[in-house]
């Protein structure tokens, strides 16, 4: 029962927030409609709302109040919760209860979670779109129907304070599974066996991989393996070599996403050889150059062009993915992303889309040496002043 | 590695039965489009598809072929999985490609997944469906949109060889639990510390509960506890009364759902009260004659009437749900329901609805008592000759 009470600090904290943002953007009723959350997930639904539902449930969200209207079962769970201004229990009809808050609020305009380019702001199925048409139609509803994707941009990219103690426990037990991975990791060890233990350690402490479990922890041996998403192969440690691992968990529902470098001494060597030492540095300039950058009011693509138009500076060629991706309640979270905007695979509006302060992004460029893979991944949250480590950040490539 | 091979069987047995579907229904595209997987789940991915998605897939079921049309981070694994005839990697331009698609196939109809009445055939988001639309109309398309949610109650409803073996696996270990309990119920122990049992007794084997976990199982204790969804509370078992617990796991990602009744014998007792007896046997006999109902071409409405109208001729009233509801995937799977037809909670479509061959229901009758409720769940797969039970049917009252 305690972890309920956790969970409602971020949804109370979540509707004062809201409300803040309706009243920015002029939206009278921000409408979520959901069913039988078990079968099918509305994104927007954990943010704001506390229990599953086994009937149609409609949360209403205006500037100066939050309502529920949800099936007479899930009623008195949700009044418990104390979250919501207003509980409405139905028994049969939620169309007729729908239409007579519709009627009584009298709203100039409802935002719809629906949107062609945000899937996080896209939670409304067609079904339930034409369902609530119908009702808005019969009720000679006049007003604006808009899609509610700024609204859920703000909401969901924007942490609370709880959200934000979240993830930095979440970082911190990854970094500590990171350092306990400093003694497994040597020469003639696997991908595979990299892969196992990390798994190991996530069982011990009882979390989930913040991914696809096939793919969490990403490990790339070598300069030989393959990037992106793959699964573990029976590549091997070889002496002389980087190993890049891109690892993340969840905790009490909030996610981490780290990546961190390990360099295999040859014989003779002390430090890890010129080529990858050059690159890592490299790497965490760029990093904190983009940081620094963090700023609300900077979209994702400047920031991106920052780390980019460094390590570019640098002799190296440009890395092929995104600065970063915003992080919560997923590892990938939410419609902004730093990356380039003239890239077919980003869409305009997630890369030209400005920060705002409490937006956490990842920071994760990297360099391709002759030894392997060489990047780095911060966590870091949006402030007026530029950016803040949610992680700490890794200084010096870990040496095995 | 193991486990995703099984689930692959199910995905192959999955599209052999869908094309026949296809063919019976005259449809020539069973379009579904989903993106990131994690963060937006489409009920109908999992039975025909086999990885997650990380950027915008449509999935082709024709009465012929199977195609995917994923991102090309997606294609490698899914051309691995040999689930489907066809599978196309994409870099930028999933409209592109899907153009290309409808321009070769040339599709007289095509199915998309929405519903208004149900959810697992509702899995299209708002926005994708703008999304397709606009793909359609720049390409002139000029034939049917219809919804897929026929194709879906058969495809989702009708269980192959390896979904059932999986549902009586599950159903075997439930029952396991079951067993174990009556050594454990007794007079004074709570609802709450009957529920920590089935808690320990599932963290014992790994697996989770089959419905949220705060009410699963559901624990009925005497005549003053509450049914419906609700957690257990400090009511105590007494002599002379009855226990009735609603419980279900879910086991290589299928679920079993049984309520099973125990009777705390008084001191001068061997057997249970009369009354108890009595109604314990009228509901057995009512799920004998709703058994022997469950034919292809029945409705929902007639098979739940047989097990009602037998309760009520012999003197007691009608229980207040259902008879069943379906079992799969999840506990509740499915958009046919075993319930009467005039009742407003339920829809026309769920109750009027053909079962069909393959389908899984449970049937769960009651009786309120005295002495408590007196309920008992089975699980029973539609064939050409009526039921079959998939569980062990409770032959007697468990004494305590």
């Amino acid at each position: 029962m305690k972890e309920l009470n956790i969970l409602y600090t971020i949804q109370k904290e979540k509707h004062v927030q809201t409300k803040e943002v309706l009243k920015e953007f002029d939206v009278d009723w921000w409408l979520t409609v959901g069913r039988e959350t078990s079968m099918n997930n509305e994104p927007v639904l954990p943010l704001i709302s506390t229990i599953d539902f086994t009937a149609t449930a409609a949360i209403i969200m205006t500037p100066t109040k939050s309502t529920a209207l949800v099936g007479h079962n899930d009623a008195e769970g949700l009044l418990q919760t104390k979250v919501f201004d207003e509980v409405i229990g139905y028994d049969t009809s939620f169309e007729k209860e729908l239409t007579d808050l519709l009627l009584r609020d009298a709203p100039k305009n409802i935002a719809l979670n629906y949107s062609t380019a945000d899937v996080a702001a896209d939670g409304l199925t067609h079904g339930l779109y034409m369902v609530i048409q119908a009702i808005l139609q019969k009720a000679n509803y006049a007003g604006d129907v808009i899609s509610a994707e700024d609204i859920i941009s703000q909401v969901r990219g924007c942490k609370t304070a709880e959200e934000i103690k979240r993830m930095e426990e979440a970082i911190s037990m990854t970094d500590d599974i990171f350092q306990n991975a400093r003694e497994f990791i040597k020469e003639g060890v696997t991908e595979k066996e990299i892969y196992d233990f990390f798994h190991e350690e996530m069982d011990a402490r009882d979390v989930e991989p913040a991914w696809q479990a096939a793919q969490c922890p990403g490990v790339m041996v070598g300069p030989l393996t393959v990037t992106g998403h793959k699964g573990p192969t029976d590549i091997v440690a070889e002496k002389g070599t980087v190993m890049d691992l891109d690892f993340g968990i969840v905790l009490n529902d909030y996610c981490s996403d780290l990546q961190r470098a390990y360099y295999v001494l040859d014989d003779d060597e002390t430090e890890a050889c010129q080529e990858v030492q050059k690159a890592f540095e490299v790497v965490q300039e760029a990093i904190r150059r983009a940081l620094a950058g963090m700023k609300p009011g900077k979209t994702g693509s400047e920031i991106d062009q920052i780390a980019r138009d460094y390590i570019v500076s640098q002799g190296y060629p440009e890395w092929t993915h995104g600065l970063g991706h915003q992080v919560g309640r997923l590892a990938h979270d939410g419609g902004v992303s730093l990356a380039p905007n003239k890239w077919e695979r980003y869409t305009d509006r997630e890369v030209n889309l400005p920060v705002s302060e409490g937006m956490v992004f990842t920071l994760e460029p990297g360099i391709r040496t002759s030894r392997g893979y060489v990047g780095q991944e911060e966590v870091a949250v949006v402030t007026k002043d530029g950016g803040r480590f949610l992680s700490k950040p890794q200084k010096g490539i870990y040496l095995v």
